[in-house]
């Protein structure tokens, strides 16, 4: 019986030990794609506590709270920290197999040093010593832990609105923004997208009065996230959308949204499919990456929505058959010469093997793996999700040329989830060592070992202009 | 090599052993969904031989022989018993890797104490052995079999035309009645309908001149299940419906279809999304759990269909995207406060990422697992659709809630697939815990073993209010 | 830690090795579907390198070198021989896990006796080596290649207006044609499908002027193929088509198209519906058996179809919910008593539970394993999908009566696919009598052996009516 998260943990072969150990865990981190509130890194923000750290933000947490039976003032409500704390040491031992399991613990000795497990009756001794630490170690603030990390760059994701104020370069990290849009196209609220098409205007400061001046006021605003050393975007969508349109039917819905009017759902369709393809141009003329992170079933529970807003728990795996639209938009762009580097992600596994062969239809030779499959995202984010991610990528593309984990994270606490790729990654690949299904000698035996240690690091670096050219 | 279907059988750890001997075989069973007789329990049923008991009525089986190239003769025909299960057992041989080989020699050694395999050459000694404890051994009837198998509760499924009058409380045998009002929203044959409308008439005694009434008459019956101890629905779907509609429409479709007329596609969606909502709010203000069986594609053969009916191995996975029907079905019920407890089962794994995901939406706390997602259900419900929704449900939700395994059985045979459940489960947590994924020392380690025990028995105890309280 | 590709490749247990060793290895190979050039075979081509034989049309290898950075020009450019040779053996070390890998070092060791890995120190060696045999040894021609590896019987695919003039029986080689109509259902492609008509009337020497007449011209070619020993069909589809249609429909659309109309996409579908049908109706009344692969997505980049046309990589794996129609079709089939022995492949593993139950509703006893869920397929023929088709289907039907494997190949160095797949075969089966699943004394022992004797060869030999009788 192997200890539990011991020093071997997920590793199962010597083989997958010594490329662990040796090749992956010496990597730095290159963060690509997070969701840190850029404010706390610039001031360096001190957590008041393990519970704001924690459980004032993690929906993940709160669903398994909520189905534990935990009631909602010990979850979103008023509790104090530390009654919701007890309520989720309460809850952890019930999170057995679940990826929460792994992840609290694995945070808890690799920033705390603790080797305890959080349970009712640790509860108190690991909240006081947690507290203690971000209370009075110096080196327990935002920064601190991405230096901890050994960070070497994160992207935050940032609205075109957003000033950037919070992007120094004097920070002692390198962190850049990415382009989130989403709100640039969710005409299907009309009220909120005109709120939003006003900000746009004052952020570009131009007036925004027709199609063509919203595509000129988002560009402003790109070539300024550009000049922040902006290299990325990114785009939540729930499915993709390549509907044909003229530039008048697009003319025609922007004026009568603006007026007031509400457009019906093909013209939504329509204006998606149109702001796409504007984002994508875009990114192209600039040389960026776009990644679009789709599949997702938002705000299920709008009792919930109405009383404590979205991103709370409440967002689940949706079913949609989205193949046709994403290869004619990719095609559209591979054909106009306008096909940036591009990374999808896809959040109902069914879609795996779709999307895993979709990139190989606009792999163009111009750059090893130009065309990406992601990582496995939000749900799948854990240790049965990234597996089938990188077998079902190794089987029907080049799992060779994978740029690897991102954390997608609000917490500072994350960074752990890529020590548990590089874990699981080493432990497949070890393990098609000991079967015989990979030489691991002479040539081969290089390789491997460099696989490794590009997947966790220099691929990422290579494929994103922001990292430092080798 | 291990030995086929020892002591050990599917258990490949010492702690998988540990868990299932000492936790999981010792618990009573609940069987919560099951489609036994009540008749033959109410009359202590002795079945004539293992044909009648196997084979009359086991469409797993037929479909089974069927591929076998078994002559329909030998398996729905006028063969002799002796016949019909000689052709069984010269399939059975051919069905390895197949669950029904497993079941089949589950059944033979927990029932019949037979350790031999079933094949040609065994046929006549199985045959005369179990008929031989069939006829005469007093033990060997439809109550002695549940006694034998230690089954604590069974609910049947029920029409709300019935009369329950097998349901009786002296039978030594905790059996209550299952809710099942299919035929109460299958508008789209309007025939058969107009005929069960009538029917329900007759059983609510009152008339049905308006969907008013139709409601009321289901509502008496649903009282009069109450009554008799029922405290559990379960509707058959192919997909979720939750169309918009008006009760004006609802009145209009209810009338015309009543005169003779048809529902066109459209009203036939509204009907059944009108129904489904009525069905959940009598369930929630009865304080039941409610239960989905959906996406099984019925009856695709129609020359059978039309020579021996419904049931009969003709039906298979379909393929409907419901994610949406289902959250906004849920959505309305919950934020109508008509939310009562709620299993799920889907038919397509293709699906399961989805409703694992779904039903964490509705969690509120208010019960530990309030929203289930049911065990793996008809051409799932075998090792490896079993370890697939368990995993899965462990990465997406917790498992350690999970009020675990039925039979949704006809047969008084298929207690063992508690069992083998039960087997299956151990044997995924002690794979875990030999690797090191799960802690199993101190306060965890009874936590592992209290999660075996509660996933076997005591969460279904305290979920379904049937049952006895603590 | 095993050997790369030793004798006991993929061979985890010592059950495994036996199985194989002695009970698959030594069986011949029908290999009932391949795309191989007849002209090849007929003139007993010999190929003028290894690169002519490996990188000529293999689109796996086309893909693999795009994702890897390899310009065009190196790929299906105007680069050298041996520079696109090399650029594959630089690509060959990044495939690690994909089945590129294991196919590539089978081929070179089962064809050339080569035991070394190819990458670019090997390159040139491995190079020199292959095009010495392939230049000189006697034994390395197309039928050469045939006959080094045992294969029995070769069935090609061929479409109605071919001559069969290759088809020769003096060959000594059993080499049948296959029937492949796509283009008389590819109604949407007016002006090629106008062009096709008139090819077909001058290979069946008669006028085509009706719907009619098309039907007659048909079945002459499907006699002539008869005549030339042809049994079997295969079908491309992107999803099946069973809309409801009227001939006088038919002959409309038909009379339209014909006269240099475009059908409408709802005529689209009700003639390739009909064509379906049509098409059934002649397999089953010449007692062929029919093959439907479906779920491709083709040609999505459509700058490189003007480029360099079809099947030349740009294809994946397409999203389309077919069930209901296949069900439909297959219904009808069977209502009539038009349904012949039939296998189907589906290309996204999403739909590989539905497959698996759908055939099962009509099995009809007639013979054993009358519907077929084809062998993994395309993106799915490698270790992993060939374990879920096999697996899946052992689950939700009688893997004993499984057909097998075909390579579906346009490669004479690709009947490794057979080895791959039968030890993969024993492997599955050899951990499941390690694990006590499967009994492995007695009768057991015999059938198991038996089992994996005739998924390997019998079941397809009895299948095939093309393969001379037992």
């Amino acid at each position: 019986m192997k200890t539990f998260l011991d020093e071997n943990f997920l590793l199962q072969s010597a083989t997958a030990q010594e490329l662990y150990h040796r090749h992956a865990a010496v990597q730095p981190i290159i963060d690509y794609h997070c969701h840190l509130d850029p404010a706390l890194i610039a001031s360096d923000h001190r957590f008041s506590s393990i519970t704001e750290l924690w459980l004032s933000g993690d929906h993940y947490k709160w669903r398994a709270m909520r189905t534990n039976g935990i009631d909602e003032h010990f979850i979103t409500g008023d509790a104090s920290d530390w009654e919701k704390f007890k309520a989720w040491a309460f809850t952890v031992p019930y999170t057995l197999r679940n990826p929460l399991y792994h992840w609290t613990h694995l945070e808890l000795k690799t920033a705390f040093g603790i080797d305890k497990r959080l349970n009712p009756d640790t509860a108190r001794e690991i909240y006081d010593a947690c507290n203690d630490r971000l209370q009075h170690d110096p080196a327990f603030t935002a920064r601190g832990l991405i230096r901890h990390y050994n960070v070497e760059t994160i992207c935050t994701t940032d609205d075109p609105v957003d000033d950037l104020h919070h992007h120094r370069s004097d920070l002692g990290v390198n962190m850049f923004p990415a382009w989130r849009p989403d709100k640039a196209m969710a005409i299907d609220d009309g009220a909120a997208w005109r709120t939003y098409v006003q900000r746009l205007a004052e952020a570009a400061d131009m007036e925004i009065r027709s199609f063509g001046d919203f595509v000129d006021a988002l560009q402003r605003r790109h070539d300024f996230f550009h000049e922040h050393g902006c290299r990325l975007s990114d785009h939540g969508l729930d499915m993709f959308y390549a509907d044909p349109y003229t530039d008048t039917e697009i003319s025609r819905i922007f004026a009568s949204v603006i007026d007031g009017g509400e457009a019906s759902p093909a013209d939504v369709r329509k204006f998606k499919s149109a702001m796409l393809y504007v984002f994508a141009v875009q990114d192209h003329a600039s040389g960026w990456v776009q990644q679009y992170h789709y599949g997702a079933m938002r705000n299920n529970n709008s009792r919930m929505f109405r009383a404590i807003g979205a991103d709370t728990g409440y967002d689940s795996i949706g079913q949609w058959q989205t193949a046709e639209a994403m290869s004619h938009f990719l095609d559209l762009l591979d054909g106009e010469g306008h096909l940036t580097k591009t990374i999808i992600y896809n959040l109902n596994p069914s879609d795996n093997a779709m999307v895993a062969t979709m990139i190989g239809n606009f792999q163009d030779g111009s750059v090893a793996g130009k065309l990406q499959w992601g990582s496995g995202w939000w749900f799948l984010d854990q240790k049965d999700g990234m597996e089938r991610q990188m077998n079902t990528l190794s089987l029907l593309g080049l799992l060779s040329r994978f740029v690897g984990m991102l954390t997608d994270s609000r917490s500072f606490l994350s960074y752990p989830r890529h020590e548990y790729f590089r874990r699981t990654l080493c432990n497949l690949i070890g393990n098609d060592v000991e079967q015989g299904l990979i030489p691991y000698t002479g040539y081969e035996q290089q390789r491997v070992r460099q696989m490794v240690e590009d997947i966790s690091y220099n691929n990422a670096r290579r494929y994103f202009t922001m990292c430092p050219a080798d």
